[in-house]
């Protein structure tokens, strides 16, 4: 174990999205700052020739309030706290939102989800070891609830006789659970700073392999909380039929719950979840406990179970589908290698000696109930869980029966919350690679990861709505996304270790690789007993994400090589200082997105007028104001319209020059429009910048009234390169609110 | 008869929207353009000046196409004519839309519409009489193929010896058409620029009156679209049943298909539906001919007709609810008078020929059928329509019968017709008015008023959808509107004539009053004998429509004052040269809206930046080179991130002063806007210009991987007074296209 690892601190900051900058993009800084300044001469900017203070210190009066809104709730201006020079901080009162919609939201989320946090507070929001085990457990902990029902199910199907087979099958899959336990203790310490498979993969077996353990993960995560979530509104509805007509509202408002339980934060939703986790393992190892008591005095003697007919013969393949369907109780596993960065520090150690807590309990609970239930000869039934027939014959059907079946219950819709705090943290980082949008990489204000959030309890809701709330039928995809993970990640460490050879890897490696081959063999298993049942779906939708993962990716790629900083070139004698990598090697015309430094920008300002009015003075006089050639442009629909213009421009004493676009068909934008890109051509070394007169409404009805001519101009023109598009809004707000 | 009327030229050109700008107006931008010359002195903008020949005379190479659909159809630069020195003419080339999408949508709809007309072809597309009848009468003609029966299926309520009734109150009916068609006669000659209700009531009665006759139109031609496209569909369906299931998509089919033959022009769609109008017209006058003919042979013997039995007692209140619902024949008149400007010139006199002439069809018509089917003793029955059997009855069901049948059918469906060349006419009026949203004034390219077309027809859809297609229950509510119009209409040419005395008036006011009278009798009739049927709906639906139309005014008004040019004003010693009528009487501090000379603005300008690449320079450089005080701004979210920005930024020299605003919450939009809300409460004064690096996508799905922050950024600054957004796209067309 190396020692560097173990003191190494491991925050995940809203900044560690971002790289820092790198030493040829600071070299090339610098050479561009020395050409601005020698273009610019004496002409520097400084701050002392501002008209404004920046630091806001000492400022004048407070404007007055320009809406109604801001007359009823007066803006604080004390938002702001000088810091340093050049450096203002942002307090509470300055994060609260300019609109008044936004507001309302601001309020309603403050009362909803609680005040914000501050960055500094990222690590108080840390999980404790005993409320990581309940928050990042609680998947892998009630898949015991199902895991041996699941390979009984399959078993049944060669007649009572083969039940015996049920304890070395359940051996097998307990030896499973210790391999993959293990595989994922070798992970944490590999990766101190979360080693979800996405990131094993990637590192060690390339990026494509990355793609198909996030995309296996990302179904299973969707998959994990619409199931989980119809499971428990099922337990609800069979205790009260009367609420069944509202399964699918109560499946919603139980995502609904859990989302705004994890908008408020990992810590927040972590202590609101401990108690039903703890709550399940109570009832489960007091059930294996009085279960094993009972049948220790008994002798051990096993119950026989009723005599139920054989409809299929006894293979391997049946036994295969049993093992297969019993790994379901492994699903939720990695989730504590993938949230590694939400422990308190040393992380990776509190991570570590968390996962052999909970594969401990893990294997306890699953053997104990396997075990019981061959002891007491339970069959499933289609009627009751297994679970269930266990808890009645243990406690009978008394208090300890119901509060069994309730934490079960509870811990299946929790089993949810799980993929909360994991699909978030998957999105970050694939979103830090580039593989998904920017914005999932933002931190909300509670310091979660609100959009990947968001956008899992959508589409789990929107699941849960299309299936009407039976997403029993989803039950069959749900096993394959964690093991194509497994696998991928343990095949991951296991080249790892042969490469690196880090200290240990002798005894690593083999670890990792029998989890990898073990795990092999279940994803196969699984995929190939399971896939006329729906695997089917999995199969075809996996690629999919990744087309659509990697065409994420392609995008940004382009930006960021167009966007990137490229050495001064001076082939063409005079001005293209920097250039996007598309031009280079083409070397032709200066186009005007290619001069970067100021003064080699030329300059033609065009304001489209329909009357000489004060919003068009306005946009005028801004446009004149900066000291650029300035041509008015304005689309005559006919003779009288062009008379009339033309009147009132000489009667105003010709200040700007004044382009009249006849329009014989009545058309106004294309004209525009294609009279700016005309000019472009003739002078393609021109930035046009169209100034566009707009009256700022304040409902949001008017803007049916107004600026369908601005609004068209402005998104066309934005299209163009060259071009530049500048809104001088004219308000009405007081005005309106006048008698 | 005035004689400066008759020859006065009736041209609604696009520009007759607006009104020529008045002499204070002029004065006013007299005195503001001196304030202009003297506050830039020396530094007048010239055209001489301007970097680009605005004329494009004489331009250089075109630039390189920059989209892939660019290389595929090459722009024509041809597009622009210089005409004189300040115009160039828009020909077709140059109307062709720039975005890709639009292109697709100007080819679709040349496809289905024609090539574009030129404003000068607008005489050309004015109607011959011959066609204007077709056109504006097929309402009022179609009429008369279901006005006698509704009239007898009220009358046969009191049994079958009532029926002789029919006589006197049709005699009544045809009286109230020769009145109301006399009383139009002086409104054509009195609005010799087209005198639909909404004018004559508006102008004589008041605005409110005016509103009332317009919203009672706007209902009444909405559901004539509806109600006839349904009777069409109902008689296609019965001859098909097949298609019975298809009714809505028919429907809907058949309004798409009149709303694009109205797009396509007046003149276009009047021939389309010249042929059913006036093949309608030819059977019914053969019809009653063939049938008189007969009458008279048999000596005009009444066939007994068959014994039915009373289920109401006759009284005044029956024989009053029959005038009634026989006046549904009368809707339609009022479409030439409102047409007027369709005709070709000289309009007014060639609209009361086509007047005198419909009316003389309509009296005809209807008084021979109403004569026929007392003579033939035919009487209502649910499974076939009075003219069905009187068709039968005298040509028997050959092949006449079958030309009847469906000349009737098609002319019910082109009764819509006329509304989409009347209801666009009047939003055109109100928009004039104010009291409709300015994209009513807007002439199409096919010189059709399309965007009041495009409304009727979808709204009528609609209803036709809502309904399922089954619109008969809208007939009830069908004839209000229309005498509504008819009422207030004629009201105000009494008023009219009462007041000006003009020449003729001693003979046009009690024609008008009769008029008015009458109409006013049948409204009260109708409304008060349908109230429990519908009418209410329209009795609320008016006034909402009417409150509608008044907000729109009241916005526009408020925009209008705010807009408006106000006189210089030196009270404040120096700035405020023009103000917002709000500001008048405040005086106080002069805030940036105010202040319209191009150096009474004070500037500062933001770029808001997220790290140092070409984009973020670009609009850097943009910025600096206005020439202006520029601030850069950085919302970091952690001290890393402030790290890393202030290496950049002194790599690059300090080349632009930086302002950190730390965001312990990592809130970026809202800092970044109370920011720049708190530099504006310090200095009112300055007109701060947010200058913001923005990725021009090329898809419409990568949008949702950039400028997130930008977008809200613009929407949300754009709202305050004082603050201008500028959009620098950075393009990445060209590169995305490149291997």
């Amino acid at each position: 174990m190396s020692a560097t690892l173990t003191e190494e601190p491991v925050v995940l900051t809203p900044s560690a999205a971002y790289r820092p900058p790198t030493d040829e993009e600071l070299d090339l800084l610098r050479q561009i700052g020395e050409h601005w300044a020698q273009t610019l001469g004496g002409r520097r900017l400084s701050r002392a020739r501002l008209p404004a203070d920046p630091d806001l210190v000492g400022r004048g009066e407070p404007l007055p309030p320009t809406s109604r809104y801001e007359r009823l709730v007066r803006i604080v201006d004390e938002g702001f706290v000088p810091a340093r020079p050049g450096t203002v901080v942002a307090s509470e009162g300055a994060i609260r939102p300019p609109s008044r919609l936004g507001r309302v939201l601001f309020a309603a989320r403050r009362a909803l989800l609680g005040p914000p946090l501050a960055t500094t507070a990222i690590v108080q929001e840390r999980l404790s070891k005993v409320v990581a085990l309940a928050v990042l457990s609680s998947d892998a902990l009630s898949s015991v609830a199902y895991g041996t029902e699941a390979m009984l199910v399959v078993l049944v199907l060669a007649g009572t006789a083969v039940l015996p087979a049920s304890l070395p099958i359940g051996a097998a899959i307990v030896f499973l659970m210790l391999v993959v336990g293990a595989s994922y203790r070798q992970t944490i310490r590999a990766y101190p700073r979360g080693g979800g498979s996405y990131i094993v993969a990637s590192d060690n077996l390339g990026r494509r392999a990355g793609l198909v353990a996030a995309a296996g993960l990302m179904t299973d995560y969707v998959l994990t909380v619409a199931v989980s979530v119809a499971a428990g509104v099922a337990a609800v509805t069979s205790a009260l039929p009367a609420l069944a007509p509202l399964t699918v509202e109560l499946g919603v408002g139980l995502i609904a719950l859990i989302l705004a339980a994890n908008l408020r934060g990992i810590r927040q939703s972590g202590t609101l979840f401990a108690v039903p986790t703890y709550a399940f393992v109570a009832g489960m190892l007091l059930l294996i406990a009085v279960g094993l008591g009972r049948a220790a005095m008994d002798g051990w003697r096993v119950t026989p179970p009723p005599q139920l007919p054989a409809t299929e013969a006894l293979g391997p393949l049946l036994l295969l589908r049993a093992f297969a369907s019993g790994c379901s109780a492994m699903t939720g596993i990695e989730a504590i290698a993938d949230g590694i960065p939400a422990f308190r520090p040393p992380e990776w150690r509190n991570a570590r000696t968390t996962l052999t807590w909970m594969i401990g309990l893990l294997v306890v609970m699953f053997s104990g109930i396997t075990l019981l239930t061959r002891l007491d000869g339970l069959v499933p039934s289609s009627h009751e869980t297994i679970l269930s027939q266990l808890a009645a014959h243990t406690f009978g059907r008394g208090v300890l029966y119901g509060y069994i079946q309730a934490a079960t219950t509870l811990i299946l819709v929790l089993a949810a919350n799980t993929a909360f705090s994991d699909f978030p943290r998957l999105l970050f980082f694939l979103a830090r690679d580039r593989y998904a949008p920017t914005l999932f990489l933002r931190m909300g204000d509670r310091l979660a990861y609100s959009n990947g959030i968001l956008v899992l309890g959508v589409v789990a809701a929107g699941l849960l709505v299309a299936f009407q709330g039976r997403t029993d039928r989803l039950i069959a995809l749900y096993a394959i996304g964690v093991f194509i993970s497994f696998t991928l990640s343990q095949s991951g460490m296991t080249v790892r270790w042969w490469r690196r050879r880090d200290a240990g890897w002798a005894r690593s490696l083999p670890i990792n690789a029998l989890g990898a081959t073990l795990s092999g063999t279940v994803l196969l298993i699984i995929a190939v007993s399971k896939f006329t049942e729906g695997a089917w779906v999995i199969v075809l939708l996996i690629p999919l994400i990744i087309t659509l993962l990697s065409r994420i990716r392609h995008h940004y790629t382009l930006v960021e090589q167009a966007a990137a900083l490229h050495p001064p070139s001076d082939e063409t004698g005079h001005l293209p200082l920097l250039r996007a990598r598309r031009e280079v090697g083409d070397g032709a015309r200066p186009a005007p997105e290619q001069v970067e430094a100021p003064d080699e920008i030329r300059h033609l300002v065009v304001v489209p007028v329909a009357w000489l009015d004060l919003p068009a003075l306005r946009a005028l006089a801004y446009a004149v104001s900066l000291g650029l050639p300035v041509l008015a442009l304005h689309v005559a629909t006919d003779d009288e319209d062009a008379r009339r213009l033309r009147t009132l421009w000489s009667a105003w004493g010709d200040q700007v020059p004044l382009e009249l676009i006849m329009s014989p068909y009545r058309v106004v934008v294309a004209p525009m429009v294609n009279y700016v890109r005309a000019i472009q051509r003739a002078h393609p070394e021109l930035t046009i910048t169209t100034v566009l007169p707009e009256i700022a409404v304040t409902r949001r009805w008017h803007r049916l009234l107004h600026n369908q001519v601005a609004l068209r101009l402005r998104t066309t023109l934005w299209h163009y390169p060259g071009t530049v598009v500048t809104s001088v809004p004219f308000h009405l707000s007081t005005v309106s609110h006048e008698p």
